[in-house]
C-alpha cells in the first residue's frame, strides 16, 4: 500500500478572529485546531507529516513541535510559506521535504473535525494514482467551488463567481482537502501561475491538469457538514465547539454514560468512564480524567487531571484541579458541595471533604473528614482524623512551605492552626481554637487559648451621629 | 362505565443502557422511568395496575412497591415474566390476576411522557369492547409497525420487514400501548404462538385475531412523538430528559413564573410557586420546593426539599437540601451567594445568610445574620443576633453532637468557637477569637484570648536555598 | 428632513404575564421592555417621546423618567389612558403634546428588539408625506392582520376574521407599528369610531381613511420575526430572552470575543471587551462591566459593574458585584475559584484572591495576596502584604464600621482577626491564630494567644447510648 504523507496547511492569518493568537493556534475542545488536525494525521499512520506554516509560524511550529513529542510521535517537519501567494504556494512549499512515492494528503489546519475515516476513503480513493477530492453537498452552496462531473469522473471545480447558471445548481462541493499521488502533484504544482486578479496561485488549478494529463480525478463525499467546516471567525469556532461537545456527549452516552444535558457538558481532554456514571448539568472536564464505577458528579462540576475511583459522589460545585501532578480520590469517597481539591490532594477511601474546604498537596488515609471551612496544605492526614471546621494547616511561613502531619484518629477541634512544621501524634485531641506549635504526644489533649473571662462592666458600642 | 386495569410491562433488560441497573429503574426528573408510568396510571384511576417484572425484578417490585406505599396508593400487582418470550408472552403472565370484567390498558415502563388524557382518549376508544391501539404517525416510520386500515377500521398491524411497497409508505405506525377488552384480551393471549424465527410470542398478533372474530380494532393517535418514545439507552433517555423538562418549565411558566432560560431549568420532583417568582439559569430543583409569591432565585443555585417565604432573594450558588426533614425560610430573608443550608436549617424572617456559610440542623429567629465564612449546627439562635465571620459551633465532640443556644441580641465576633454544649445568654457579646466553653450571663462581654505582646527580636524566615 | 416625534403604547395590562408588575416593566436583558423601546427612540434621535401610559402608569413613568434622566435624555412625555378602548383610542391620547410638524412613529412598550436601522427605513419610506406600515412575513400568519396590496401600494389591513380566503393565504401581515405625519395622523385619528363588536377604536383603521384621502399607504419590511415578536406571556418573555442573548453573543464574537457555548451566555447591560477576551460556559454579566485585553474567565462566574484590567484571570465561580461603587481589578491579578469581590473592592495589579475569600469596600496594592478562607473589609491592604488563611477583618462592632490598615509587606498569619480600627505597620508579622486589637509598630512580630499546653488526663468523649 503506497505510504500517506499529510501536509497541514497552517499559515493562514485569521482576519476575522481579530486576535493576536495564530488562527490555528484556537482552541476547540481545550486544544489548537492544529492539533485536532495533528491527530488525525495520527490516527491514518501518517508517514510523514508537514506544517506549512506563516502567519505566527513560530508559535504555531513551537506548539505543534511541543506537542507531537509531548505524545511520543514522530517529529513533523515545517515548511514556511512567506509571503502568503495562495494555496497552490503554500503547497509549493512542501516540495522539497515531500517522497515523491508516496501519496500527499492535503489538510487544513482550520478544519478540526474531520474523521479519520472520511479521510481514509478518500485515501482509498486515490489509491496512489488518482487525484481524489473531499467533496460535500451543500444545502445552501453559494460561494463554492462546485464539482462538475461527466459521469463519475470529475471534470473540474468551478468557483462560484465563473459558474453557468446549470453549474451554480451544483450542490456538490470542494471542502479543500485532496489526496494526490506526490509525484504528479509536483509536476502540476510546477504549472501553476498566479494568472488571475488575485495574483494568486491556487491548488485547485491542478484539476484542470489532471484532466489535461489524462489522470482520473475523483470526489470522495464527507458525511456531515461538520467534518469540513472551517474556523475563520469566534462565531464559527462557538459552532464546532458545540458539534465538538455533542460527539463527545454521544460518544460517552453510547457507552453508557448517564449525562443529564448532553447540551451542557464540556470535555477538554480525555475523559473515561467506568460503568453507571452520572453526571449532572454544566459540568466541564479538562486534560486527563479517570471515573471509576457508579461515580456520581452533581452539578456545575469543573474537574482537571484527576483520577476518581468508584462510588465516589461529588455533589454541586466541586472544583478540581489536578494540574501536573493529578488528584486521586479513593473509593467511596464524598466530595463538596462548594470543594476545592488541588494538586496533589490524594484521598484515600471514604474520605469526607465537605463545604468550603480546600486540600492541596496533601493526603489524607481511608476515612478521615474536613466537612467545613477548612485547609490543608502539605499535610498527611492518618486515617479517621477528623479535621474541625474552620481549621487551617499554616504550611508557609511567608518564605518556605512545611509539612504538617496528622496522625490516624486525631480530633482537630473548630478554628485550631497547625504551624508546620508540626506533628499530632496519633489519637491525640487539639482543643477548639487552638495554635499548635510544636509535637503534640500520642493521645493527649492539647490546648492553647485563653481563659474565658466576663466582662459586666463593658458597654456595647453605639451607632455613631452621622456627622 | 367499565374499570380500568392497568398492564405495565417492566421485565426489560435494556442491554444498550449498558449498566448494572434495570431499565425501567433509571431516573427521568429524578424519578424512575417506570414511576412516571405509575403516575399516570394513577392519574387514570386505574382500578388495579399489574406489573410484569423480569429483568432486575426484586429492584424494581421493591422500588414501585415502596414508592406506591409512600404515595398512599393501592399496592400494585407484580406478577414475573421468566424467561422473556416476548411482548405477548409477558401479557400472558397477567392473566391469573387479571379481572374479566375490564378494559385492560397495556403501557409500557420504559415510556414514560404519555399523556394521562392521550390514554383515556384510547380507553374511551375501547369502549369496553373494541380493540383500541395507540398509534402515532411519523415523517421516517421506517422499522416500525404499519397501522394498515380500511376505511377508518384498522385492519393490520405490519411490521416494516414483511411491509409491501405501498404499506410502506404509511406513516401511521402502532406505540406498544393499547387498550382492551380482558376477557378478549385472554381469549387472544391463549391463541397465540411463536411460530416465527424469533421464537417469541408478540402480542400486536392479537389485532389479526380480533379481526378475525369481527371485533372492531381502532386507533387512536398520540399528539407528539415524545409521549410514545421509549428509552433504551442513554442518548434516548437523555433525549426525554429535556423534552420532560421542557415540559416543566413550559407549565411553569404558564402560571407566571420567570424563567431567565427554559432550556437551563431541572425540575426532579414538586416546584410549587407563587406568583411573581423569578428564576435565573442554570438553577436544578429537587424534592418538594416550595417558593412563596415573589421569590428570586440567582444563577446556578441547587435546591431540594425546602419551604421558601415570600420575597426571600437566593443569591447565586446557592445550595439547600432539606432531605428528608426539610429547610424553611422565612420571609424577606436574603441568602447567600455560596451560601448551604442543610436540612433542618430553619430560617425566620428577614434572616442574612452570607457567603461561605453553612447552617444545618438550626433555628434562626427573625433578623438574626451570619454573613461570612461562618458554620452554624445544631444551634438555635435568638433575633438580631449577629453571628461574626469565622464563628463556628463545635457541636460535635468526636462522639456525640451537642447544642448551642445563642439568645437574642448577642453578638459574637469573629473566628469564635461556641462549645456546645454551651449557652451565650440575651444581650451578651462575644470579643474577636473567643472560644466559648461555658455559659454566660446576660448582657456581658466574653473574652477568652491571649494578649497581644510585640516581639521585635524576631526575624522573619528566609526562603530556604534550593538543594 | 422631518423630525421624528416617538409614540410609545405602554398602557396593557399583560393579564397573561400573571404578575403584579406592568407588562412593559418585565425586563429582557435586565432592563424593562419600554427601556428598550426608549433606548431604540434615542438611537432614532427621536425629538420628542411620548409614552402612553395605563395598567401601571405610577410604576411605568417612574421607571421610564428616572431611566432618561440617568441616562441624560431629554425628559419624556406621559400620556395616561384610562379607561383603555383600543389602540386608536390609545394613540388619540397624544393627540394635545403631539407636534403637527413631524412624523409619529408609532411604537409598542413590549415588542423590546425592533432595531432601529428598521424603523428607520420605515420613517424613510413614510418621508413626511406617506402612511408607512412595518410589516412582516410570516410563515403562518393565522390570526393576524393582513397587508392587502394593489401593485405596490397598500389597500388594507384586513383582519383574519374578516378575510377572504384569498387574502388569508397573504402572508404579509402588519406588525403594530407604523410612521405617519403628524398632522394627517391627527384628522385620521378625529374619524376613529368604536362601531364594532368589541367596542374599541382600532389605529389600524386609519389606513381605509388614508387609502380614502389618496394619502399613500407603503409598506416597509421588518428583516426577522424577533424584530416584532411582542410580550404577553412569560414563555414569549423567555423566547424574546434568548434572542436577544444569542444577539448580544453574536454581536461580542464579531468583535472577537471567544464565548465556549454563545447559548450559555447572558450579559443584562453594558459588557465593554478588549482584545482577546475568552469567557467560558454560563457566565452572567450585569450592569456595567469591562474587560481588558487578554482577560480570561473561568465558567459559572457572575459578575456586575466591575472594571477588569488586561491579563487578568477570574477563575470558576468567581462572583462580583460591584453595584453603585463598582469593583476594580488590576492587570494580571488572579481571582477565584470561588471568590466575592464585593461594591468597592479595588484591586491593584497581581493581586491575587483565592478560594472562599470576600473582600468588601477594600484597596488591595500590587502584588497582595489573600489566598484562602477569608474576609478584608474596609481595609488598605499594601503590596505583597500576605493576608493568611482564615482571616478575618473585624470591621464592625455591632453598630459602626471601622477601617484596618495593613502596610507594606506585612504577613498576616491563618486565622488571624485584626479588630479595626487597627493598622499593622509596615513588614510587621502577625502570629497565626492572632486577635490584634492595639496597632503594631513595623517590622515586629505580634501575638495573641494563649499558650500550648498538653492535658494528659484528658479521656476523649464516647458515643452516649441512644436513650
Amino acid at each position: 500500500m503506497t505510504a500517506v504523507d499529510v501536509v497541514v496547511m497552517a499559515a493562514g492569518k485569521g482576519t476575522r478572529m481579530k486576535s493576536r493568537t495564530a488562527k490555528v493556534l484556537h482552541r476547540l475542545g481545550g486544544k489548537p485546531l492544529v492539533g485536532h488536525v495533528m491527530d488525525t494525521a495520527q490516527a491514518l499512520h501518517a508517514r510523514r507529516t508537514i506544517v506549512i506554516t506563516g502567519h505566527g509560524a513560530e508559535e504555531v511550529e513551537a506548539w505543534v513541535r511541543q506537542s507531537e513529542q509531548a505524545a511520543g510521535h514522530n517529529a513533523p517537519d515545517f515548511v514556511r510559506q512567506e509571503p502568503q501567494l495562495g494555496t497552490g504556494h503554500a503547497v509549493q512549499q512542501v516540495v522539497p521535504v515531500l517522497p515523491d512515492d508516496g501519496i500527499a494528503l492535503i489538510l487544513n489546519g482550520d478544519v478540526p473535525l474531520v474523521r479519520p475515516e472520511t479521510l481514509q476513503a478518500l485515501v482509498d480513493k486515490c489509491a496512489g494514482e488518482r487525484l481524489a477530492l473531499l467533496t460535500i453537498e451543500m444545502a445552501d452552496p453559494t460561494g463554492y467551488g462546485r464539482i462538475v462531473r461527466q459521469g463519475e469522473a470529475v471534470q473540474a471545480i468551478v468557483e462560484h463567481k465563473d459558474a453557468t447558471h446549470a453549474q451554480r445548481a451544483i450542490r456538490e462541493v470542494y471542502t479543500g482537502f485532496m489526496a494526490v499521488p506526490a509525484k504528479k502533484l509536483k509536476a502540476w504544482l510546477a504549472r501553476l501561475t498566479n494568472d488571475n486578479a488575485q495574483k494568486e496561485y491556487y491548488l485547485t488549478d491542478i484539476v484542470q491538469f489532471a484532466v489535461q494529463d489524462g489522470c482520473e480525478v475523483v470526489a470522495s463525499p464527507a458525511l456531515e457538514q461538520v467534518e469540513v467546516d472551517g474556523v475563520n471567525s469566534p462565531v464559527q469556532l462557538a459552532d464546532l465547539e458545540r458539534a465538538y461537545q455533542r460527539r463527545r456527549a454521544r460518544a460517552l452516552m453510547e457507552q453508557g454514560v448517564r449525562l443529564a444535558d448532553p447540551a451542557r457538558f464540556d470535555v477538554r481532554g480525555k475523559l473515561t468512564c467506568g460503568q453507571d456514571v452520572e453526571i449532572d448539568v454544566n459540568c466541564v472536564f479538562e486534560g486527563e480524567v479517570v471515573l471509576g464505577d457508579n461515580v456520581r458528579i452533581g452539578p456545575n462540576c469543573v474537574i482537571a487531571n484527576a483520577k476518581i475511583a468508584a462510588n465516589v459522589v461529588l455533589q454541586a460545585y466541586t472544583h478540581i484541579e489536578g494540574e501536573n501532578v493529578g488528584v486521586e480520590i479513593g473509593e467511596g469517597a464524598l466530595i463538596g458541595p462548594f470543594a476545592r481539591l488541588r494538586p496533589g490532594a490524594s484521598l484515600g477511601p471514604e474520605v469526607h471533604i465537605g463545604n468550603f474546604v480546600e486540600v492541596k498537596n496533601s493526603t489524607m488515609a481511608r476515612g478521615a473528614k474536613a466537612n467545613h471551612l477548612a485547609y490543608l496544605g502539605d499535610a498527611a492526614v492518618g486515617e479517621r482524623v477528623n479535621y474541625g471546621a474552620g481549621s487551617i494547616t499554616a504550611n508557609y511561613d511567608g518564605a518556605n512551605k512545611h509539612r504538617t502531619v496528622i496522625e490516624a484518629d486525631v480530633h482537630v477541634g473548630s478554628n485550631c492552626v497547625l504551624v508546620a512544621p508540626v506533628k499530632v501524634a496519633q489519637g491525640g485531641t487539639v482543643g477548639a481554637g487552638s495554635v499548635v506549635t510544636r509535637d503534640t504526644d500520642p493521645g493527649v489533649l492539647t490546648v492553647a487559648r485563653g481563659k474565658q473571662v466576663s466582662i459586666t462592666s463593658w458597654t456595647r458600642p453605639k451607632k455613631a451621629a452621622k456627622k
